[in-house]
């Protein structure tokens, strides 16, 4: 990423996002996970994954996290700063994909948030964190009861959106977008741009305007509107 | 609908709505959808629909909303003060139906609310806004990956219900009632009055009175105790 | 359940539970259900379940519940104080599996909660009243749609777990988990010992500490710092 | 059942039985479950039902099965000649509901045939025998991974419909109609004779005729020619 | 549609059709169903399409179905001969979406085909007949029950799929492809071009070959083999 | 494998596999998928598998068969002979996992068999080969559309097990089992004993004997009847 790419990724929406990203020909870049805590700061960074696949009776013991080799524990302790924890977690829920001390630790480190498909276990902990985390529901269940973890940052699915490590996820409080890493910075500055001009829409809109010849603008009569807009607010 | 029915609607609840229409045979007509904003006020208002089918790629790209004709667009600028827009989205919450500035529109129109039985993108947004809107879930893509919508105003499907133009769509904090047109006024009539029943019951019951006899009142001596409770209540 | 079960089990999380359920080679034990109130009290008690299958017409008319015999009518007024009521609606949210009424008799009777695998009805005012309460989903439509009660008291399945009459039922923000009756008391037991240890290993990795070595404790010089720090704590 | 009703109900199809019961205001008593041997004979019988919960580790080892008492064992031995065994499996394929052996017992002691919600195992085995057993799908897996057998002969839910102890199930090859028990007599009579009016109806519509005034005969003139029809077919 | 492209059509499988639409953009354009008589001629026509929302008490009893312009009884004797009848039955199969009678009757009518997302009731007969018509599963209970019909020869949704009156309905053993009107004689022509070569590798790769620098032809070494067998073919 | 183990594997049903791995605490090694051609030779194979994830529109063109190194088509071109060649869909049957032309490549090269929990296209075609293929339904569209193939041999999830390369795979007309490599010898050993035992059970109950007492045998009286019938069959 550029420098301002996350600034800016930090100031679209996931809604913003996809359409820059259809526009690109892209269709399928959102997970429809939910935030623990609505009201965290955004989510923005490349992703390091997790991959899971269904767990064994004889390989997915309690004994297991005994070995710092473990994946799941070995990426919580090697998953950078700054990047987005990604568990595959083929969107199960039955058990959890992690729980609180494990997003202590990735926060406590600087990660930037963790996303699964599946569930974490004390949620409501979690969610008082305030920190950016998603998942499908809530789930108590110990992960070995149906989770085996088997690599660290390779290609995975998620929310039935493939995710490539070092792809940007940015989430908001609707669910999370990924978009391929080497687009980002173009994606981050024309939703920046589309975001301002929605900022005006919405205003106009919210004042009375009809969207007829605004949204999209193909009056040209609301093209200096606009541009005098922009400049008064500075953006 | 009478006057007076929209007020006697907005003051009870979807679940007291459901047992008036089963008395009458109707069996399917809640529509099992979250309010984006809980704490808005009741719904209450004629269907105006809005129906869609799977989108095709080449008839639902970016450009398809300069067309004034779209009936996305056309539906949000011609539904009617006071009535409800609902959409079918065939149950797919995979892109959305409609966003935060349509739905602005909607509300600076006077509509009385929004309903779809696929998810809204901008739903933190439209949350905020403190209006009636409904869905399933939220939904940031855009609805042109999925969605082309084809027409107005026609019966349509919505969250397993069927809904003619000008039925009467109640809802509240648990989901959506939908009342036939033609029985509006009568349901409304008896649901208000189940409703000062029910809250009768309600009141006995919290302090500790059994449920027997009660609820249903097939104890005769609940009677002059309920009558005098209903005239001290001015109800 | 032995006396200080109860109050343990309430201090103790259903991740937690789960945990110490697998070690003893149970591994479905965990209801995913949400609590209409977050903030209620921690839920627990012995299960009395009333047992439901779907509907017929020529059973299910209003009427019925003008028996006092009626299952779910005789059930609420019959479930011992403290214990939770667990219905089994066959996963099926489409109609109600009681309503607020019905909650209000119950709490006031001293039932320590309510649980369903379908919905509630009245879910804006139960969940207003604070009382543990646990369903898949609102669900406004009368009961008599979809519902059949059948029997009360019988083991039955309740959110894809078996549920024994006397099962220890415990509940979190998270949701529920039953805990089979005979092994209530040492599962308590271990539940407690172990929150102890991860309320100092959450307090250690927030304070920037590894989770390796210490999340489990594979490294003994661990150990004296936890035995210090759980005097200090007076736990 | 009166003397002839079983005769009549194997004449029958499930969709004119579905017809005859929703005249009297049934809606849900087909069970789509799949025939194991499309060409085995016609499924009639009363029902006689097992009733499982989800399994308990604790609870089902293999040696349940030593007990003779074991409800699954005993339903197989004590399922009266002529009756049908209904097994609710909650709906869950995912272990067996019962397996090759067990089914040649119940043929081999009368029943008039088998049916879960779940699923047979050795089912092509079970297929080949040629006798009436539906399910959802094949499903290896023992019993005991997911099913605990609590009783029999109690009301159940099979594939989302009620059946009571004594219902009389009508198997063919699309699935399987639920008729209650008082109205079995009537209802096989009216569809005996509804099932001589559709053949007549078939017969003309294959030779090109309309179904305009036919199907349903709104043109009394279609009237004679039936009746000429059915007593030339002496029927 | 030209001369030739029905002929060409009926040689093509649904598999070859995905991959020439997906080269021209289209991705969704397969219907999962199933054919009632796998071994039936291929299914071969245009649109013409019933369109159906849920069905409502007071809307739908037996009685409608004496008024000929009942829509699905109209559709029945006015889909032309050579078209397909696509009904869209919101993917529902808990009714029938129509039944042996009125099969016979498109069949005697010259109709090329039926298709319902939902599910015919009478099929094992309607299998018998040996004529081109697909569902999701078999649905023995009136449609009545769930299906409220309301249009003819609008645009619909299909298995997920957006049906346009007049797109080319196209279905083998494996399901249907629904082409886009315009495009189904350049579509019909490359598909029967990409099944001969198919024909080529698959009798090369049965007899030994490796499928690199076959399939596809990325080895021109290939390209001479290839224009000779076709020669020899006569193709 | 030891000599020997696949002849015996090749003997005995999958659900009777099943239990034997439930007796070694393995619950979870069922996959429910459909035999294209039930009456295919057994599968039994070592899994040699291929890993997908979701589809990107800029990396999933058709160009990318043009290059040997697609991990779909050199996984073709190098699963060994005698191993069964097990995808990972992620259970989408959306769109296909592969055709004709490759399962007829495998074939041809002496691959035992394959799996996916998705859908194959050509199916028709496949099924007429003969050959072991399972899937979970038919799918025409081609796997580009929403299959990423990205590496060969890794485990795997496949339709809810875990897949490790290696691990014995046993098919019948019910689905497919997964063996831990490492218990392949004792697993097949102890089935092929069991299935004896249950031919005998299945002659004597077909016969008219009760369950009780022989199946389990816990009546002593059976086993010199069975010893003597085992000496007789020769087996």
């Amino acid at each position: 990423m550029k420098d301002g790419t996350r600034a800016k990724l930090a100031q679209v929406s996931t809604a913003t996002l996809t359409t820059v990203l259809f526009k690109r020909g892209f269709r399928n870049v959102f997970l429809a996970l939910s935030p623990l805590a609505p009201e965290a700061p955004r989510l923005v960074g490349p992703a390091y994954t997790l991959r899971t696949i269904p767990a064994r009776e004889d390989l997915d013991g309690l004994d297991v996290f005994k070995d710092p080799a473990h994946p799941q524990r070995r990426g919580v302790e090697e998953c950078p700063p700054g990047a987005v924890f990604v568990i595959d977690s083929r969107g199960d829920a039955r058990a959890a994909s992690a729980g609180g001390i494990l997003i202590t630790r990735l926060k406590a480190r600087g990660v930037a948030g963790a996303i699964t498909d599946g569930g974490f276990r004390d949620s409501p902990e979690i969610a008082a964190m305030g920190w950016p985390a998603y998942h499908a529901r809530p789930s108590a269940p110990t992960n070995l009861i149906h989770h085996h973890c088997v690599d660290l940052n390779v290609p995975v699915a998620c929310a039935g959106v493939g995710v490539h490590p070092g792809d940007i996820m940015v989430g908001d409080g609707e669910g999370v977008v990924c978009i391929p890493a080497q687009i980002a910075d173009e994606v981050a500055e024309e939703a920046f741009e589309q975001t301002v001009f929605e900022d005006f829409v919405q205003e106009r809109v919210a004042a009375g305007h009809t969207i007829r010849g605004l949204y999209p603008m193909t009056d040209p009569a609301n093209r200096p509107i606009y541009e005098a807009w922009r400049k008064a607010m500075g953006r």
